[in-house]
C-alpha cells in the first residue's frame, strides 16, 4: 500500500490477526498449513441491505467449529463481532460477504510437525456481495443434476465444522458445466441427499419441507427456513432423503448466505412444476427477503461512525 | 521488501507466478479458491547432499494432477524444473524441502462462480529441510497407531491427485498425540490399509514388501523402495492390507520426500522387533541414504551459477 495514495475500501476490507487492510492486500503466508492442509475453519454472514443478518448465530457456529478443530484465537465472541461490523463499516457496502476464517499457521523449526504445537489467528474480510445463482437463475429457477461424486463422509471430515474441503464439490461442478447445468447435488455413499456446492437442499414432498439431518452443514439459512415455515403453518422436517424421492420431489429449492432462498425448476431430465420456481419455495424467498429488508434477525451497521 | 537491506535467501526462495522473492514474502490473496475451496494441487520433491531427487518424476506426477483438476498454468514442465532448480540454487541450501502448487484464483466478477471460469497459477519455493520424523524418532523407529478417522475416499477426492484435503489426516495426528504415539495410519472405509498424514505404509509379511495399491497417494519415494527392493532381491508386492495384517506384520515403515524411508517400532499396544527398527527397513533405509548420497535419479544444482 503506498502512503501517497487514499485507501479505497469499498472493493473489500480485511483483517489479519489484529490489522486491518484493504481487501487487495490481505494475503496469507503460502506455509501456513491453513493453506497446506486446508486446516481452517470459516463462516460466512450476509449484510443485504444495510443490515448484518444472524450474525450471533454465524459466530456461535464458528466457535463450535473451531473449538472442535482445538483452535483458540486471541479474540473472544465479542471482539469478533466488533470487528466484521468495523469491517462491513469501513467497507460502506449495504450488501456484502462477510467471511471469517480461523486458520493453523504452521510449528515454528524444531517442534514436532504436530497441528497441537501451531499458532491459530483470525482472517476476516467484507466484500461486494456475490449471487451463487445469478438473479437471472433465481427468477428461472436453478437447473441442478445429481453429482456422480459422492460427498466427502461425515466419518473423514465432519461437515458441521465448516471447511475448504471442496474437492468432491468442486468434482461436481465439473460434472455440472460438462453436462450443461447450473450446479449438482451430492449424495453420501448409501446413496442419500446431502448438500450442494455451498448451500443446503431441500425437497417439498407431500405438502411437507424435507431437508436432510446429517451429512451436511447446519446452515443458519436453512434454519431461517424452519423458523419461516414455522411462521407460514408449512409443515416441515428433517429425515435422510433418498436419491429416488428427490428426483420424485414436487419443488426442489437451496438454502444459503449468499443467495437465500432459491428454487430449482429441473433436476436433471426432469422439469419441475412447468420449469418454473414452484409456490413453496417461491413464498419462502419472498418472505425471506421482506423480513430481511424489515429488519428481521439483523444487526443494523451505523456507517457514519468514525473509524 | 526493503530495497536498501540485502535479501536474505537462505531461508527459503520462492516464485509466484512470473517472480522470485523470499520466502518470508510470499503470500497468497485470501480470496483464492485454491485456499478457500482448497482448489490446488502440488507436489514436494527433496535436496539432500546437494542434489534433487528425481525432479522429472515429481514434475511429471505434478501434470498429471494438474490436468486432472484441469489446470493449465503458463509455465512449460521444462519451464517450471528450470524455476525449481533456480530457486534451490537462489537458496542456496544443500538439504532442502521444494514445493511447486498450482492453484485456482476465483472468477473475476460477473463470470459464472464455477472452477473453468478461473485462471490458475503456479506458486513454488525452496526451504530448508523438514523431518516429518526426527532422526531421533527413526533411530528408535516411530511410534504409529491405527485411527479411528477413515481416510477420505477416493471416489470423493481422487488421493492420486497430491492435495491439501487434510481434515481427516489431521484428525488422526490428534488422536495420535492425545493416545502418546508420533503418528496414526488411517483405514479407508472397509477397513484396509491406505496411508498415513503425509507418507505411505509398507508392511514385511512373510518376509515380502507388501504396500496398498488404491486409496493412496502414488509416492516417489514409495517406487523408490520397490526399486531399492529389486536391486537387493527382496520381495515385494502391491496389494491391499487389511488392518488385522499389518496388526500382525513383521515389520512396518513409512516412505515419504521428507523423510526417506523411516522404520516403525510400534503400532498400538504392539512392540514390534524388540523395540527396534527391522532389518528389512533398515537395510531399505541405509541403501536408499548411500544411494541419494551417490547421485542416484539426481539432479545437481550448480549453486555457483549467477543468477
Amino acid at each position: 500500500m503506498s502512503m501517497t495514495e487514499p485507501v479505497d475500501w469499498t472493493k473489500g476490507a480485511a483483517y489479519i490477526d489484529g490489522s486491518f487492510m484493504p481487501l487487495a492486500e490481505a494475503r496469507i503466508p503460502i506455509t501456513e498449513w491453513g493453506y497446506r492442509r486446508s486446516d481452517v475453519t470459516y463462516d460466512v454472514a450476509g449484510v443485504y441491505y444495510g443490515f448484518l443478518f444472524r450474525i450471533d448465530d454465524h459466530i456461535r457456529r464458528f466457535r463450535r467449529s473451531m473449538t472442535k478443530l482445538r483452535m483458540e484465537p486471541r479474540e473472544s465472541d465479542d471482539e469478533l463481532k466488533g470487528v466484521l461490523i468495523d469491517l462491513v463499516r469501513r467497507s460502506g457496502l449495504r450488501e456484502a460477504y462477510v467471511a471469517m476464517d480461523c486458520l493453523r499457521s504452521r510449528p515454528q523449526r524444531g517442534m514436532p510437525m504436530l497441528p497441537g504445537h501451531a499458532r491459530c489467528y483470525i482472517v476476516a474480510f467484507a466484500m461486494p456481495w456475490v449471487w451463487v445463482f445469478s438473479e437471472e437463475q433465481q427468477r428461472r429457477g436453478v437447473h441442478a443434476m445429481i453429482a456422480k461424486t459422492p460427498r466427502i463422509p461425515a466419518a473423514s471430515v465432519d461437515p458441521t465444522v465448516k471447511n475448504f474441503h471442496w474437492g468432491d464439490l468442486t468434482g461436481a461442478l465439473f460434472e455440472a458445466e460438462d453436462a450443461g447445468f447450473d450446479t449438482a447435488i451430492l449424495l453420501d455413499l448409501e446413496g442419500n441427499v446431502t448438500e450442494g456446492p455451498g448451500y443446503n437442499v431441500f425437497a417439498v414432498i407431500d405438502g411437507k419441507v424435507v431437508s436432510p439431518p446429517e451429512g451436511a452443514l447446519e446452515g443458519i439459512t436453512r434454519l431461517s427456513v424452519f423458523e419461516l415455515c414455522q411462521d407460514l403453518a408449512i409443515r416441515f422436517e428433517v429425515r435422510p432423503i433418498a436419491r429416488r424421492e428427490l428426483e420424485d420431489a414436487d419443488e426442489i429449492f437451496f438454502s444459503t448466505t449468499a443467495g437465500g432462498i432459491m428454487p430449482v425448476s429441473r433436476l436433471g431430465a426432469r422439469i419441475l412444476g412447468n420449469d418454473r420456481p414452484g409456490p413453496v419455495a417461491s413464498t419462502l424467498r419472498e418472505t425471506f427477503w421482506r423480513r430481511r429488508q424489515e429488519g428481521w434477525h439483523a444487526t443494523p451497521i451505523d456507517y457514519d461512525a468514525s473509524p
